[in-house]
């Protein structure tokens, strides 16, 4: 058993291995428990559902959010795919559920990738063979979980945090195609608190607005992403301790996500402060983060100022020029509808940080939120421009 | 007197020219009448309106919407530049009203390019100097106009339309920054039509409906952008007429703005078919236009589908998959929640051509809209990413 991580849970064993979704690289996931895990999700508000999704949540239903197994595959993500695709991804239930002697509605399935490609059901059905032995609790067999769910990262996303012997850990992948509303990638949670079905819900909510609802590579939302939070309920925690710990993690890999998102290099963090309402504020510090002027000015360590504010302006919330404050980095540059004299050399040195934050005090309210995301390159364009060839 | 264009126009006189705001490049334009104009005009929504915005509105209801000039000029877009900038754009109308002998009010003033730095005022008042002699009927005076208005648009943008001797032309220009509500770019408008201001104002809100605010080139909204539109109330015309001959102007003026949106090479025409409302049809066919992933997946002619579909389930209108149907370029690609087997030959063959046409029918009502867009390539982020070097 680990120190950290998912397999750092009594009872959770991980894989992930290559079946040939993906060239050479690792594409299938597994995490396993013998004992049933209590499971909550959040998932993509998208119309387009993929079928995996359309097919957990029928399970966690069934199931009475009682399961015992998660099965993801990255390279493609059985999503417009239509009948076929739901059979499919019932079908990958079936077989591991067969595998493992527990039942289908215990399994939970995810798949990320391109879209509208048939799942190749024959790589699935050779990759699942006498899978149980391939289980294990060790650093090795998590790490190599979380590179499996990986599409364009660079680097597995693995966070834990912990308070007196409670313990939150998670792996998940992020990239492109991410912008909230729910969930804006996939990231597998595990913990050993006990909590009910509704609390565990409730918290993962509140964490994901918190967190990866206001997180935004590209604006674009993806028609498979999902959060699972599992439990092996096995301490007891106050709900508002567990609270603060999720929102903790769910924070740590939304920034994680953010700074190896597709051709970034720069962090950037948005803070909305005193406005009217929470939601107000989260809505403009999301216009910001999102503008793809904003992320090439952040790229170019150039002409950002006009554009947060411009960015600022544009949405339907009613904005006082007079009364915005704005600092970057913790310097002060705009007030009273028009630029400062600042330091330039100062100016130009924080836009060389790798971090660019960006502080918008309102003057309208006492509520605040804050957005994150990254900055906008060629790189990017390259990526998504020949991310999938021959596909339609 | 020209045969088209704004200088067609019985009694408009402009001119172009380059008073030192960029490098080498023309950056001064003026549209002149001697008669009064009856003028009518939408702005940009942005709540960091530039100051030669509120000091036009400001002219236009003093004058009551009889006004005889417009001053523009590229390179600096006097905004965010506090009380500053509207004195300076109150003193460039007051000095070429001096220059002309005509009233302060009667000026309309206009700005586009760098935010948060000082009209060099100076160079303004240089520039403004015997102007009169400077201005001139002829197409040389007219493309010079068009000319000097331009930020990093590669052509300049003019655009007539005529029917029964009623004539409407413009000069404009667009190319990033653009995203709807009110305007998307500066358009100066001028007609002979004999109508009412209030007749004036619905046509063009109408037709900027239709056109300028469904175009978008990367879901940025400018502080500066605005349409105005003149009138030498010369010939009757039935109002009818006079709005179908005016969308049509709008929405060529729009197809020109986005061919030549920064970086980009190819056109998107976004048809969103059977809708409830047109307004959701207008959304819907905004959502997918403005999508990043849409935009390079059509730079590199793959991968395209799963990325419209993605884009269009991403709103908070119901869509129902089950029920959407896309064709690209004439081409049906899906259907039924699942992709079409297509002739990828033709498919392929069709993402090579200049004009990307997404027709997508939701069969959910009748009502139906448009959007424009362009590609989104590498060069766009080149051209923001350096666009404003020293400025903060």
């Amino acid at each position: 058993m680990s120190e950290l991580g998912l397999t750092s849970i009594n009872g959770i064993s991980c894989l992930g291995k290559h079946i040939g979704l993906k060239k050479k690289k690792k594409d299938f996931t597994i995490i396993f428990s013998a004992k049933p895990l209590t499971a909550v999700a959040v998932f993509t508000t998208n119309a387009f559902k993929a079928a995996p999704i359309l097919v957990s949540k029928k399970h966690l239903k069934k199931s009475k959010n009682c399961v015992k197994a998660i099965v993801a595959n990255s390279g493609n993500a059985n999503a417009c795919t239509g009948l076929q695709g739901i059979l499919d991804a019932e079908e990958t239930c079936a077989i591991f559920a067969n595998e493992l002697k527990i039942k289908k509605e215990e399994v939970l399935v995810f798949s990320t990738g391109v879209i509208g490609t048939a799942l190749p059901m024959d790589k699935i059905k050779q990759g699942l063979k006498k899978i149980k032995s391939q289980l294990g609790t060790t650093y090795v067999h998590e790490f190599n979980a979380a590179q499996a769910i990986l599409t364009t990262d660079n680097k597995p996303k693995q966070v834990t945090v912990q308070q007196n012997g409670i313990k939150i850990a998670c792996i998940a992948k992020g990239s492109g195609m991410i912008n909230p509303n729910m969930a804006t990638m996939l990231c597998f949670i595990a913990t050993n608190a006990k909590l009910s079905v509704a609390e565990l819900q409730k918290s993962l909510n509140l964490a994901a607005n918190q967190s990866f609802n206001q997180l935004s590579v590209d604006g674009c939302q993806s028609t498979n992403d999902s959060v699972v939070l599992l439990s092996t309920q096995e301490k007891q925690i106050e709900l508002e301790n567990f609270q603060k710990l999720l929102t903790e993690l769910c924070v740590k890999v939304s920034t994680k996500i953010a700074e190896d998102a597709e051709g970034a290099g720069k962090l950037m963090e948005v803070k909305v402060k005193n406005a009217k309402t929470q939601k107000q504020a989260a809505l403009l510090a999301k216009a910001v983060v999102s503008s793809d002027l904003v992320k090439t000015a952040i790229t170019g360590k150039t002409g950002l100022v006009g554009r947060i504010l411009a960015a600022l302006g544009s949405t339907f919330i009613k904005v006082n020029p007079a009364k915005v404050k704005l600092l970057i980095n913790g310097q002060k540059i705009f007030s009273h509808n028009q630029f400062l004299k600042v330091d330039y050399f100062l100016f130009h040195k924080n836009m060389h940080k790798k971090c660019i934050q960006i502080e918008i005090n309102l003057n309208q309210g006492k509520k605040e939120s804050v957005a994150l995301g990254c900055n906008l390159t060629k790189k990017y364009v390259e990526i998504n421009t020949f991310y999938a060839p021959g596909v339609l």
